[in-house]
């Protein structure tokens, strides 16, 4: 059934989001200087749940981990890398795409969050090329289909061969009544700029292009004979490195396991705590700010490693929202908190400030761009409660930023001597990390009036109490401790009596105010048709044509265009 | 049930969208100099379908189809109006949005298009303001909920009566589990740049806001007390007609009722034919050029009125498009056609150019301009066959640019005597007719190469054959007569037999590369979410909140977040 859940593979009850290259059943990752290799050879048997098998280079969100994890290491255990070559280990075959008997299997929400996932990786992958400077060069040696070319997509520099044979195709339309749903659509006309009506051919043929006229239709960069590949692989590849900004580096640092321990309702990281309240269907998470100052140096910086607190809050708070997103559905909505000194955490942003070309902090900041943005497309109620002892400064502002809706306790609470709530602006909430529509969270919080973003930035370096923080527009509602219990818990329990569904709509909407980037448009015109058909009878319905598919029997469709 | 079609209520089979002020049931238009009164005073039996009333000011389509023409009929009828105030004609109500029971009651198809018309019809509002230079002020003397503070927000000024109790709101998240689905939430962001987390608040409380709070969350632009309204009112007209930059004219011109013929398959209109083959699910619309040359001059085009062939044609065609998309729902695919003399074409757009300062041209750009919008978002394939004898030069030929793909015939076909196609380009197709996207249909295809766009700019004045026309990528494919038939007829059949769900969604995304506006975010990013709602179980399953709304039984929702 469509919508029945599935048994993970592994006998576990929970999606790990946490891998290493040791336990990669799906790629190998070899790094031979400059260049990088990633070879994509999936092992049939390797799947996420169970009930399929991921043939043909097929993939399922297990094989997707894998490739997010292998990408952040090349940005941080390996910043010599300037290229790399992401490559087939199988014969005749790149990649055929999202597994199909596992996305005909899996329940609404899981293929929702499962394209999700597999949007930000690729975003990732153009990511690295943009901000950490190395460029991914694809190499398609027989078919990429559907999701297959979506992962070249993301490429810098397409390369196929041409054998007569090889292709790449977006057959989700003809075969299975879906979108290509992992940005395709949307890179082809707004990436690669293929013209509409060559991509209308393009999305309908089912057999895909191949040769010269992919070339000129702009869906591949070049067309190479098999006898050359080798060696034109090996030029790109110089030619790319060359082009390469990527600051020089000799070693990177490892990212260490995360520490975790779980108990049923609370996951307790580091520097990062959930507690899931069931009952209320609320997720809590407390950040917590650093416990030492920030290191003397850059060379301490990278002494520290995986263990230098901005990144290890980064990769905690990534993986706590994942496993949220990925394991959780019923949580209405995500409280966040803080507790610690934020003056500390400013700190930590001027030592990152000071240290902007040294390439650990730039890849620390580019960190918490992505997670950032993970947060803003988390599709659960986001809410921040700022309270005595928190420590909403700077970088760690940027979360109440990201939320629908903050709430601020003026002064203290009965019976409790911590400091009253404080907020504190700094550089780093000014642009350092734009969402996806390319605009800091202030400037889209500041769309009608842009003296109130300079009014804000005037207040850099002021310890804002809760009336000042409202007044500034930095929060939604400050209240008094008589206030604060009963209007926060009215509040949550009203989120938690809406309808999911609706809430998850009005927060796409609300939340990205202002311009579009490709980036926005795919998590937002493309995402929402593609959520759409995979509600509609014609693709998920007993005789669609995802569920059709491999039966050898042909989808029955209801012929009404609406 | 929620997908059985209704019956209409006046007995006929189609929905018509032609109407004019002695027909209407729900709107009053009254005009005196300057400025004209739209009192909307929604008459409760007068529904569209059977099966629900019209009660609090509330609407269906066949409301909005009265507006969507009072808006016409201002622009043409009464070029002298520079302010329209938009009024409830009932005490202590404004409007109360969408009627439920009928969206409770309507097909996912029907519930689809009729929002897409009403955003049309409030885009249409923007635009008088914008384009022909009268602005609406929106005057709200009660509830203001829903659809009806989305019809508000399509005004350039909202008043808010200040009494205590009159409020504007957007509940239909909190009551019925759906989005604002008529450009509300899109509008609240990015028009009324609404912070997103007021918004967020707004949209979810079901009293809504008023007096000062609405004003200082930029909901309205003022709020007046009763004593002082009318005054104020006045004052407010007289402002925004002193600002007005329409062009002074005594005398519009009548908008005669459409002659139309209807058959089973056929409707023939005086330049336009639709021809409806239902086995093979395809509408061919035939356009024709004009018969004579243009009028002599800008007051000769005045005394032609309605017959002035650039204005039958685009009334004729908006009409037709209209039609196919609420009557015909299994129709998969439009096919265009033109015949007549492409020189005349471009000299009645030689026309239009020379007299670009008249009014009544300036409105005749317009009809077209939005008409052409009103193809591009029709959701069946589009299809130009540019064949022996026709048309498609200057503004025809937007017409081929705004199609999913085209096909033009290489010479001529045997035993016919009529001349080669040929496509003709002018000024019109570089400017005249924006998509919703704010770029003309040519930048839209030739994102990729700014080059492309000179060189068919260059190509201005030149009869273009179909291999001419190949070369400058202004149509998808040229076929000999050896290729033709069976190429088209392949085409055809395979557009019809995939799921025309997915068509939609891969349509909507392949036809607006490149930037968004506000006009293109509500048809992508809203509408698709929208869409989406409307068809989740929470929504309008058996124990959704749109079909339990008013029963007294709660809605019971899937707790998952998707």
């Amino acid at each position: 059934m469509a919508d029945a859940e599935r048994k993970l593979n592994n006998g576990k009850s929970r999606i790990d989001f946490q891998t290493d290259p040791s336990k990669y059943r799906h790629w190998k990752l070899k790094v031979d200087g400059e260049v990088a290799t990633l070879l994509m050879d999936v092992d049939e048997k390797g799947t996420l749940f169970e009930g399929y098998e991921l043939k043909l280079n097929s993939y399922d969100l297990g094989v997707d981990i894998e490739l997010a994890d292998a990408i952040d290491r090349l940005r941080f255990e390996h910043p010599q890398v300037k290229v790399v070559l992401l490559r087939s280990g199988k014969p005749r075959v790149f990649c055929a795409g999202a597994n199909i008997r596992m996305l005909a299997g899996a329940t609404h929400a899981h293929k929702v969050n499962f394209c999700k996932f597999t949007n930000e990786t690729r975003n990732g992958i153009e990511d690295a090329s943009e901000a950490s400077g190395f460029s991914t060069i694809c190499v398609i040696n027989g078919t990429a289909a559907g999701g297959g070319y979506e992962l070249a997509l993301a490429a810098d520099h397409i390369m196929l061969i041409d054998d007569g044979s090889s292709s790449v195709s977006l057959p989700e339309l003809p075969l299975l009544a879906v979108l290509p749903g992992t940005g395709g659509l949307t890179r082809v006309t707004d990436k690669r700029k293929v013209r509409r009506d060559h991509a209308d051919v393009f999305c309908t043929t089912e057999e895909g292009i191949k040769g010269k006229r992919a070339v000129d239709w702009r869906l591949v960069d070049e067309v190479v004979p098999g006898s050359k590949l080798e060696d034109t692989v090996i030029k790109r590849a110089q030619e790319f490195a060359a082009k390469s900004k990527r600051p020089r580096a000799e070693k990177g640092i490892a990212l260490t396991p995360l520490e975790r321990k779980r108990t049923d309702n609370v996951v307790e990281y580091l520097t990062v705590s959930v507690e899931i309240a069931r009952a209320a269907r609320l997720a809590t998470i407390t950040v917590r700010g650093p416990e030492t100052p920030p290191p003397a140096s850059a060379e301490a910086m990278v002494a520290e490693g995986a263990n230098f607190w901005p990144l290890r809050l980064a990769r905690e708070l990534d993986d706590a929202i994942l496993d949220i997103r990925a394991n959780e559905y019923d949580i209405a909505a995500i409280v966040f908190k803080s507790t610690g000194d934020g003056a500390q955490v400013v700190a930590y942003d001027a030592f990152l400030d000071a240290n902007k070309d040294h390439w650990l902090a730039r890849e620390v900041r580019g960190l918490w761009k992505r997670t950032l943005k993970r947060v803003d497309l988390t599709s659960r109620s986001l809410v921040a409660l700022i309270e005595p002892g928190s420590c909403f400064a700077g970088t760690l502002a940027e979360l109440v930023f990201a939320t629908d809706r903050s709430y601020m306790l003026i002064g203290q609470l009965p019976g409790d001597n911590k400091p009253p709530a404080a907020i504190a602006l700094d550089a780093a909430n000014f642009g350092a990390y734009p969402m996806s529509n390319g605009l800091s969270r202030l400037a889209s919080r500041f769309l009608a009036d842009p003296a109130d973003l300079d009014k804000a930035k005037a207040a850099i370096g002021q310890s804002l109490d809760a009336e000042a923080a409202e007044a500034l527009g930095l929060v939604t509602f400050a209240l008094d401790d008589i206030d604060w219990e009963d209007e926060i818990r009215v509040f949550l329990e009203e989120r938690a009596s809406f309808s999911p569904d609706g809430l998850t709509g009005l927060e796409a909407n609300l939340r990205f105010g202002g311009p579009e980037t490709m980036e926005s448009k795919i998590f937002a015109r493309l995402t929402a048709w593609q959520n759409w058909i995979f509600q509609r009878p014609n693709a998920v319905g007993e005789e669609g044509a995802l569920r059709r598919y491999g039966t050898g029997q042909k989808p029955v469709f209801d012929t009404r265009r609406v």
